[in-house]
């Protein structure tokens, strides 16, 4: 006994700190009842602390005890017992037995521990028996963010941000294994293919103990009513290891192999405790994106029911917990490597398609068409949706957001982009005007930045709406808004995109690589610049020098003609207010530098309700394949047989590295307001930051 | 010329340093454009930065350039002139000329700058010349939290906890002032009473300048689409100071006197620039507290507004934001010096009245009773609300929150307690089912606690629910929990209450004050310590003593069978088992070590449903005022003419300062399944903490 009582005290430490079984709160403690006069049988999970008041059920007139135990078993007695050596050991209402075992039993029952009352030293009046059975239960997920699932991560229970930070990773799983007849696989509460489980995230439950528990214990997985519509988790039918049976080999059903064991009609469900030395594989299923009213953490908690008399519920008597956080929705901006191009081909855009093929072809890339059985006429490929990925340290794949504008290419990407490993998610507008600043030219993404010492790895969402003075005017619908404040790792910019009749900051700016300062600047439409580069050509003697050469009859215009129109002149100097305010903001909130932006060449004109459009063909509305600029053909007045306006972009790009190419999107797209990239849409590869490393 | 470029650039750093128009992105900085061959107006932001880069609209041909301008003004060139002293200045794609200016104009376009554009150091070809107009303008709040809204704090744009945070608070406007044809003052968009200013957090406008703006300039408070439903703003109708005039004296109305500028309706408005050195004072109303879809923050901006020509709408040039937090709900632990003591009056509890009566007396506080036609015969004061209060710098006050219970008591919050400077608030569950959890006896909190070094200095809110691993329970509704939650400062905890027939966490739990240790000690319900106490009983000779003495016929039992029962102690151990897992959690959560914790001796038993209810008066459910513990008197054994329960409680308690007095509640309380504390309900004192000091 005197050994027990000090070795075991150094035994408790050395456990606790070997096997972890803490969290921010210590090692898992808990209240633990001795009844004397009576045998009884109590499982115990390694690491935690069990806790005995000795006075709370000891017989009347107890004022002294002694404890025995098994070698596996280790006791501590607090406060420590002042007679060092002496037995039997005064008891009063603080002395507290505090026990621990250091390894999983191999048998049910194959320890035990005695504690004998005493009146006076020598009367016995009791004897509290506990037989006991030690397992080691560990409910583990890959917190470390490796991609393996390791064993009891200490840290499992939160979710920090940062390289140094931890917690699981849940990937909603928006795409669809099935190819013909389609459906998102978070429709499906079940797996029907074996390829989906490559969308959850692995989950074990380890164990080690006897074969069996004790009579009547159980265990449970089980999540709140909170997280009921955000997650659901498949077990394995078999437990992998040393338990695994051939028959489960010759099952063809996946839905039979991996039962759904938790969902929205069931948060608890018990599971069985595989025995020995074993593991058991859960498949985790995020069903929702981050959103105004749901942060994107989810909790799954795992315990052990120790068995009441009678009829009365079992109670949990040790529960272990792990937290994941759902992915967020990530986009890409025009600095990533290009993965495919998409376009629209329509009854009139044969020329555009033509000049789009042999850039993108040169580009490197593939281009992807979209024919008018699924376009219906809808050329507008930036404007239905927008790409972007999910990812995680076991799987990631692109995600196609699909927006409330829902014109002539609504089924596109639901019909055609959607299928395994392509995802899907939108947002839809059930009692909110959705206006032309919902289309997707309207929402873009700034390259890498850091602004006043804050780092953004994944750059910035930019959108456009209305100003914040306007008392009436367009804007994004509110549910895509907070669908993407709510993804948190590219916080938004609201521009000011309602002076444009079709209201797209694509409209006025764009970002291109660069091999110096910040890794890109910052391309915005100027009417200035416009303006004194055709003073420029005036001064020079080219007044007369035309623009929309070619174009057919009635389109042609001098440049004399252009700067003595006073109209036109009014209508740029106010666009060109627009644009600073649009200016102003992206330098604060990107943390730019005058230097880092690029003024281009561009006259608007107002055509209704004092809302803009490009005059010419828009360069800054541009398709970016890497180094290759598809820049919209501006048409512009030529001096010696060359156009001013390309070359002045040419030059405004030297020293960034790019080529740029001209095309032609005039009839087609131009003179139905939107350009090259309008009309486009480019799928880039991930960034190779992970997003779980961002300091928030 | 040389004088200011150089005395410019350190009166401009001078000027930044003393005005802090700065955010974290530092000062405002603006493009501005610089018109050859016109004379322009232009309104100057004191503390902001004027950008022009000379060559974007420079005369075709520009080479060089000079600067002129007049005292008030003074700017720098950017990167500075190489040729020190030399006149005129290259010219360069990159040149930036800096303007700033030190002090508010008097008069409209006071000062004045010129830029002359030169071809060769000679020729000139053409001169922009800007007016000036200097103004100040600062939308000002309480951001630093001592009641009086400063000048211009540099942080006011941004919210942070902790003592050494910033940022404004605002109250939900949820009491009201009316006293008769009474209704929450959130739900009118006017300002009906003076009184009710106090219940709005002050914001003024505060300019200085000339007389008035410039033709076309316009001032215009605004807030975002997503605020709208949370925020009202009033303003006052007269300027004060400088501008009041006599007639404002003599409005009677104040819905006339307070006009609404910004809300549901109304994101953005014009509001008049008052002129010379004024203050405009605005006044600000929160409209929802902190929940699951709304994080409490709101942002209001004013901005000024540049006229355009023709009917081009106005541009924002300057924007000046403020941020406020809503205040949260918070709750009173029992530690709190009561101030009102509620109880029902009903045609059964006379004996119940006169007992409580006599206590809240003897401790010096006040009884308000509810009479029989507002409370329907339902007695159970402690459940149908919760008092809690808000607080700010300017105007803290109690609020009641309504249960989604609506028993008899169900109008008594609304038509009693809300009034003037006592809010009102509640949660409506609209697609769940209510139960006896949503009974605030089963809404609690903590005294303040320290769990593993983090501060919980307003403690913790606790509530039960059923087990985490049960497949089927009752818990408390999700709109209240939610509700709970996004208060954020009292972080609540989830015990298990729902083993209890009515499911209540104050059946088996409750805080009283201490002089030692934590401030205080959790009392829990212990059928251990009951059949401790009853074995002793029957050790020392007492076992046919009875309980329920004198109650009449049948209801009196022997300790002897009491202990003889086999039944019984099978359903306490189960009980034991419940209460010993709260007891852990609440350990682990609150921060407690095992002598923080009083048993106290109670039994229960199980009636239905394999649920619980207490066995005799169930002593923890006890009301504490200050030092004084009203419990319910237990019935107990006697010996030699004594109630060994009251002996035992009362021997319990020593040491901790607190009087114990029994009050019999037996007939029409504990029989109705309730006791003193579900019976009866107190507001407290507000803490002296202040909610925005802690640390997040």
């Amino acid at each position: 006994m005197e050994q027990a009582s000090s070795a075991g005290l150094s035994n408790l430490d050395q456990q606790l700190n070997k096997r972890k079984v803490v969290d921010q709160t210590g090692p898992y403690q808990r209240t633990f009842r001795l009844d004397f006069q009576k045998t009884s049988r109590a499982v115990y999970v390694v690491g935690s602390v069990l806790k005995a008041n000795l006075k709370r059920n000891a017989p009347p007139g107890s004022n002294y005890f002694s404890v025995k135990c098994s070698p596996r078993v280790q006791y501590r007695i607090s406060p420590p017992p002042a007679e060092n050596g002496l037995l039997p050991i005064p008891i009063n209402g603080n002395t507290m037995l505090l026990i621990t075992m250091g390894t999983a039993s191999e048998m049910e029952n194959d320890s035990k521990l005695s504690v004998l009352y005493y009146g006076e030293k020598t009367k016995e009046l009791g004897k509290a028996v506990v037989h006991f059975t030690a397992v080691e239960i560990s409910l583990d997920v890959d917190a470390d963010r490796d991609g393996q699932v390791e064993r009891n991560n200490p840290n499992k229970g939160s979710w920090m941000w940062g390289p140094n930070g931890h917690g699981a990773i849940l990937l909603v799983n928006c795409d669809s294994e099935r190819v013909y007849g389609k459906k998102l696989d978070t429709l499906s509460a079940e797996v029907t293919r074996v390829s989906d489980l490559k969308d959850m995230s692995p989950m074990m439950l380890r164990t080690r103990g006897p074969p069996k528990l004790p009579q009547g214990y159980k265990l449970a997985i089980h999540i709140s009513q909170g997280d009921a519509e955000t997650v659901r988790v498949y077990k394995t039918r078999s437990t992998e290891g040393v338990h695994q049976t051939l028959k489960n080999l010759f099952y063809n059903s996946f839905v039979k192999d991996y039962p759904l064991v938790l969902g929205f009609k069931n948060l608890s469900k018990e599971v069985p405790y595989p025995g020995g030395n074993a593991e058991m594989k859960f498949y985790v299923e995020g069903l929702r994106f981050p959103d105004k009213d749901f942060e994107g953490l989810i909790t799954i908690s795992l315990s052990l029911l120790e068995p009441s008399s009678g009829d009365f519920p079992e109670t949990p008597i040790f529960t272990d917990k792990v937290v994941f956080r759902v992915a967020p929705w990530i986009m890409t901006p025009n600095t990533l490597n290009p993965v495919e191009v998409f376009v629209c081909s329509t009854s009139d855009n044969y020329e555009f398609l033509k000049g789009m093929r042999k850039l993108v072809e040169k580009s490197g890339y593939k281009l992807k068409i979209c024919y008018e059985y699924m376009n219906r006429q809808d050329r507008w490929m930036q404007d239905e949706i927008e790409f972007g990925y999910i990812d995680s340290p076991h799987q990631h794949f692109p995600v196609v957001l699909d927006s409330p504008r829902d014109g002539g290419l609504q089924d596109f990407p639901y019909e055609e982009l959607l299928g395994p490993d392509f995802g899907y998610v939108t947002r839809t507008a059930y009692n909110e005007v959705v206006s032309s600043l919902d289309s997707f030219g309207n929402l873009e993404v700034s390259p890498p930045v850091t602004v006043n010492g804050r780092n953004y790895p994944l750059g910035r969402i930019i959108i456009g709406v209305a100003f914040p003075t306007a008392t009436e005017g367009r804007n994004m619908t509110k549910v895509v808004q907070d669908f993407l404040w709510a993804q948190k790792v590219q916080r938004p910019i609201a521009l000011f995109s309602d002076w444009l009749v079709v209201g797209h900051v694509d409209e006025f700016m764009t970002f291109v690589p660069a091999p110096d300062k910040k890794g890109f600047r910052l391309l915005l439409a100027s009417p200035d610049a416009a303006y004194k580069l055709f003073r420029g050509l005036q001064k020079d003697g080219h007044g007369q020098a035309k623009m929309f050469d070619g174009l057919g009859p009635g389109q042609e215009i001098t440049v004399d003609e252009i700067l003595s129109d006073e109209k036109l002149l009014a209508e740029n100097n106010y666009v060109q207010s627009c644009i600073d305010w649009n200016r102003d903001v992206l330098k604060r909130e990107l943390g730019l530098d005058d230097d880092d932006i690029i003024d281009l060449p561009i006259l608007f004109h107002v055509i209704e309700d004092n809302r803009a459009v490009a005059y010419y063909p828009d360069m800054v509305n541009m398709i970016v394949l890497g180094k290759n600029l598809g820049i919209p053909k501006p048409f512009g007045p030529k001096v010696d047989g060359r156009c001013v306006l390309e070359t002045e972009m040419t030059n405004l790009m030297k020293g960034l590295g790019v080529r740029c190419t001209y095309i032609d999107d005039f009839a087609s797209y131009h003179k139905n307001l939107g350009e090259v990239h309008c009309g486009s849409n480019v799928r880039r590869e991930p960034f190779s930051f992970k997003w779980w490393n961002l300091e928030m």
